[in-house]
């Protein structure tokens, strides 16, 4: 049996007989002819069954979405059909024989790159579908590459890769937000964030990060929010101040969107994406800072505010973009008491801390800062936040050994998706959401009580 | 401020003077003089101070686990003093000045390489702490790797990664031994295993992998099982037959191991374990050719049982590694019915299955085989098990659709990790091990009824 080529290698092939699997993308039937895209994992290429192919009769019964397998030959296209703008667009496959693998049946909508118009409902309800089209590959490709250029950079730093549990105790943080698992006779719960996992962890190796699933039961339905969402993590010892943090997470993002410039070229063309500018050292201001800026070029009096709302993000990311032409901006020093017990406070100011948050286009895409490393700082801040330390005696029990100064980073690799792409809903950006109403299908009642889907 | 030096480099650096941060894992107090070994993430380097040293007073202050920051000199140790067996055993840096960046508060246990000797209950309720260990780091070293590895060689090989979800609707499969999670006013289940998931994103990407947690609620408290584990999972489409899968498995593995050996020497040699043997082509019998040697070389007769139990397990290990000197073995053609519905029936008796399984040095680490592809077959097979289609509505939504010949196999990087290391138990491959009786601490009941940890 003759090895199969992949459709992306069809040009090195020109005039060569070759075989070639894959599905049935486009079909005209132009009554003594048949054309065709197939379609493989490398890409699309135009086939023609002449009228006296051995496989015209198979290809008049072929239809969308068949696998083929195929022999036949590269031909070079006239000049005058040659389109430099689509893969393989100088060469045409003459079909000698096919055969069909695996039917199918006929489509419930158009799957055409220029028909393919859904609702998101209905591409949610036929996501098995649906992930066979351009558009969608083209967007979980994006993720893919995020996700493994994130742990590509972190491993050239020394990173350390760790599993970080999904099943979690009582949880210190808790809340409404927090998923509850029937575990044998008892309770468990599902994490919010490996933020206590990771912090343990780089206490023994200094530097390290995962890749993890987080859930929130947030009883949101928004274009933003989802319950279970990637988490992409970090956490380093030996900082100097929280600017080592902040610089390592610059670094990385800045890192991620070169590899997808480099490797996803075709891939934010489809989607029609521009990657965001990130300059020589991205504009980083205080809180007080960012309100001061929000008041004086917009006039509207923020200042004092414990966060920046919605709106202030999207009116500094835009008065940062005109003074400097960077798309991003760090804001740091956030009230203490607004944030976790564990978030540094700056030693100069103690109502302020070490956190900050990378703002991008008008939305947060990353958090981080340092960490409180003293022991006997720890215990005060769990008391201060009225925590029962014996719901994070792991963690305590880290920091009781000798904890250099840390911080570390966290972003949602489906958020930093959809940003990048400007896709208008996170779904969109996540192969199977899973949100207050839908896991897969629609969650409905059965007759048992059972969801069904 | 002089730049850190890790102690991994430290021998390129004789005769210099270098800035080195770390914890202190030795001390020994001479009286006149302190020796040390530093820690950093990157190794261990004996220290030590002087009588006149300025860092002196500190130096007898310093405690186990305090976090140092050391200007100190390199030097060359005289011929007689060179360990050419440890890490930095031809140098020793000399203390010059000494910070303390974070005290520690008196071991528990004694945490030296020699003297650390917990039993397993002890080591888990002290996590946090025993991570800082040699060997503890080591182990997780190793793990790092094979999984890193794993996705290395799948990307290699053009597998597409994806995320597989934790959360799942109601599952056709699932049974006693799925965790419930309450979700919102409904109910939502944890997946057992990506299995349908990567089966749908391979009819649209041919060949996919992912790196996921699954859980299982079994209620034992063996040394084999936990209830969230790490899946490697790989997916193919476009096979000839399951012998593409199996090879693709065997190339897997063996990929994995090569690169251990490349690696991770160090940690292999500490941990006094040896990687085992795969030859070229690694033997491989229907289940009834495994019973027929079985029977014919221990005397023991399990011919027409449904599956190898796992004293079956270990004879025919035995017996092949006795033959071929090949540490593994693969088995395949089930009884079809034992297994599960998409597992694809040899054509020519049916009866059997082409799953398959790889054993090594007596137990399972890897399973795998091909799948139906065909959409009318696998809706008999759907009937025949007695599932709900609509249960796996989306699944089946994938195959309506042309699919090629596929399959696909799975593997649990920390049986992976116990085997190649030996390990009695999974626990010690398992960072955060969750089982029936513990998450992090061993679960009680509080007053409340919410289990404390």
């Amino acid at each position: 049996m003759k090895k199969r080529t992949y459709i992306e290698d069809l040009g090195k092939h020109i005039g060569e007989e070759v075989v070639v699997k894959g599905w049935v993308s486009v079909r005209r039937d132009q009554g003594k002819m048949v054309f065709f895209d197939f379609r493989d994992m490398t890409g699309t290429v135009q086939g023609v069954v002449l009228p006296q192919s051995a496989a015209i009769e198979t290809a008049k019964e072929t239809r969308l979405e068949y696998v083929v397998s195929i022999t036949g030959k590269v031909n070079e296209r006239p000049e005058k059909n040659k389109n430099s703008k689509i893969q393989n667009g100088d060469i045409e496959l003459e079909v000698l024989e096919m055969t069909v693998l695996a039917k199918a049946e006929p489509l419930p909508f158009d799957m055409s790159i220029e028909g393919f118009n859904l609702d998101l409902t209905t591409e949610l309800d036929h996501r098995a579908l649906t992930l066979r089209h351009p558009r969608l590959q083209a967007i979980f490709k994006v993720q893919a590459v995020i996700i493994d250029e994130f742990r590509e950079y972190m491993k050239s730093q020394k990173f350390f890769e760790f599993q970080a549990p999904a099943i979690a105790p009582a949880t210190a943080e808790g809340g409404a937000e927090v998923f509850e698992i029937k575990y044998f006779d008892k309770k468990a719960f599902l994490t919010q964030s490996p933020q206590l996992y990771k912090q343990i962890v780089m206490t023994a190796f200094e530097r390290v990060f995962s890749v993890n699933k987080v859930f929130r039961a947030e009883p949101s339905a928004t274009t933003r929010h989802l319950t279970e969402i990637v988490s992409l993590d970090a956490e380093m010892a030996f900082i100097d101040s929280w600017h080592d943090v902040r610089d390592m997470s610059e670094a990385t993002v800045r890192y991620i969107l070169l590899q997808l410039e480099k490797t996803c070229a075709k891939e934010l063309e489809f989607l029609q994406a521009t990657l965001p500018v990130m300059i020589e050292k991205t504009p980083t201001l205080s809180l007080t800072e960012a309100q001061d800026k929000i008041f004086e070029k917009t006039g509207r009096d923020v200042r004092g505010e414990k966060d920046l709302n919605p709106e202030d993000e999207r009116s500094l990311c835009e008065i940062i973009k005109d003074e400097t032409g960077s798309d991003f901006v760090y804001v740091y020093g956030y009230p203490t008491r607004q944030k976790p017990f564990y978030v540094y406070p700056n030693p100069d100011a103690p109502e302020f801390n070490e956190g900050m948050d990378l703002l991008c286009r008008g939305v947060e895409w990353l958090s981080g800062g340092r960490r409180i490393n003293n022991y006997e700082q720890l215990l005060e801040h769990v008391a201060t936040w009225g925590m029962d330390p014996h719901k994070i005696e792991m963690f305590l029990e880290a920091f009781r050994y000798g904890v250099p100064p840390e911080g570390g980073f966290a972003f949602g690799a489906e958020r930093m998706t959809m940003q990048i792409l400007g896709l208008k809903n996170i779904r969109e950006a996540t192969m199977f959401p899973r949100d207050m109403h839908r896991i897969d299908g629609l969650l409905t009642h059965g007759e048992d009580g059972t969801p069904s889907a």
